[in-house]
């Protein structure tokens, strides 16, 4: 099949450090070329693929100061893949609304995945486009009010090889917490059961801009440094030794995730989840086996004694046998033969 | 002939106050329809034409605080504007890049007119459509380095009716500066022409949030409210009484101005422009007959005399045969059929 990727543009594919959508991006570029699919992948001049690279800009608009309009190297790229989609059997847009609109001009049929959330705004463009073919990260991302054709889920993949499994946590226990360092993921709550229970917990992840006023008002006034650990922003070896020497990871999320890659994560090193039942939790961790499904904090406090005992291979396997990145590639490539099928008819 | 005009989103059509793109667009719109024309304007939902109206929300985005991401709006609109370009003859687009993007999905031509100036990102996304048909507002603003495929030059009207004459300036004489406070438009130098000969100075005119520096460190200082006055942002009616009035008209700007339409506006009143030969400058005045064109302060400062005897009939009649609205859709009209007999051969 001949298939085109298209990436944001902000961040370079792979990411450096964070970047859930450039991985999987990423992932499944790598995965389709070696099943045999011309692939080209549109991104950022210095990203890195088996498939064929297609760019606008050598850099990640990220890392380069000259960037003032963004917007300047999004229609080149749209323009780019849509002048060439007859070269394509299927399109498939991580870009989000910008692609959405762009692909209306194209008999080429687009896949669009949709990485986020929705808001009050960009709701608005998603209903007009409402009869684009969709495909959503879990269940629970979709708004059925927005009558949007979804044509199916496919959840997240990681490559499993790269999160080495550890079948003892490391002594003493501890807690794990990764994710931005903002409100939504949780960090407060997260400090609140580390504390209830005595445990020390160790925090890694990014401070957003927007997010420096909360962490300097609300966290790093709980951070001692010695129960309460915050180590900044990690590298993916420092994350996953962080995770697969926790005896258990806390995802105390206080809104609707729309996947949670750090849960798959962790259950592939053989840590178990405790999380909060928002968004697409129920869908990503199989309740009393690699983790709990909690409504409260009290409730997550406790149960971190019986979430500890959980089996460590059970929650590697589960991830192995669900969320792997030949598991998700097959699921994409029975959602291009969905919209082929549907185009020849 | 089916004609679409593209305006931009921010500011409504016609603007509320300073807004040179969407008033151009209004005239223009209007005069076309009472050309005959079958015109439809896609632009912000509050606008107010004889035209066909068309807009994907119902207010200017400037003036809806709700508005995080306007480049949601700005596809829907060109989305519209394409799929339903099949029923237009020509689309002229006042929008920028991205329409200059959208439109090389259609077959119906589009000619772009470039409102402003270019810069080392936009020229990108020129260079890449520079096949498309442009108009420049000036000769100036042309950069042929780009290599753009420029049909014709239209230079701005203005309605010269609601700019009313005025045979003699109010006594005591003053000089007047109209426009922007930011340092292209030359403040500090009105200032110091206005100190060198003792006139009294009134100026008028916003200062963006990126100016606020500017005003508050360098022009501030200078305002003793005497002598130089600063009226802050006026309505039409202020302006024109202000121009009307006013002995001479300063314009020492620092930068290559597009077009200037603040000098046709005072002309059109009767009151000459003193002003700095850069940018469109020279195509606008009528050097020794409607205004003085000079190339340093000391030479401004030295003309002021000779500028402020310059015939004001002279003046008006220049603007009224040269930049009214009735020239300018002269102009455009033949520009859309210069792009009509291209398509057709």
């Amino acid at each position: 099949m001949k298939i085109a990727q298209i990436s944001p543009l902000w961040e370079r594919v792979p990411p450096f450090r964070y970047g859930g959508i450039e991985l999987i991006v990423k992932l499944l570029t790598d995965e389709l070329v070696r099943r045999g699919h011309e692939v080209t992948l549109f991104a950022s001049g210095d990203s890195i693929t088996a498939a064929k690279l297609k760019s606008v800009h050598q850099k990640a608009l990220r890392l380069d100061p000259n960037i003032k309009e963004p917007g300047i190297y999004e229609h080149m790229l749209l323009a780019d893949v849509y002048h060439q989609a007859h070269n394509f059997d299927v399109i498939h847009s991580h870009f989000g609304y910008s692609a959405l609109s762009y692909s209306t001009f194209s008999k080429t049929p687009t896949v669009h995945t949709l990485h986020g959330s929705f808001t009050p705004e960009n709701e608005k463009i998603f209903r007009r486009f409402a009869w684009q073919p969709f495909i959503s990260i879990s269940e629970s991302q979709r708004e059925p009010r927005l009558g949007m054709n979804y044509i199916h889920t496919v959840y997240n993949g990681i490559d499993t090889g790269v999160y080495s499994f550890q079948s003892e946590p490391v002594q003493p226990a501890y807690l794990a917490f990764v994710g931005r360092i903002s409100p939504e993921k949780g960090p407060v709550e997260a400090i609140k059961i580390a504390r209830a229970t005595g445990l020390p917990l160790k925090m890694a992840g990014k401070i957003d801009v927007v997010d420096k006023t909360f962490y300097r008002e609300q966290v790093e006034p709980l951070i001692d440094g010695e129960q309460i650990q915050y180590l900044g922003e990690v590298t993916h070896e420092e994350k996953v030794q962080l995770l697969s020497g926790a005896t258990l990871t806390l995802f105390p999320i206080t809104w609707r995730e729309p996947f949670g890659l750090v849960m798959i994560e962790s259950m592939a090193t053989g840590t178990p989840v405790l999380a909060m039942g928002l968004g697409a939790v129920p869908e990503v961790i199989a309740h009393g086996k690699t983790g709990f499904i909690c409504h409260t904090i009290e409730k997550m406090i406790e149960m971190v004694p019986q979430a500890m005992k959980l089996d460590r291979h059970t929650c590697r396997e589960y991830v192995v046998s669900r969320f792997s990145v030949e598991t998700m590639t097959d699921e994409y490539e029975r959602a291009y033969e969905m919209v082929l099928r549907k185009k020849l008819t």
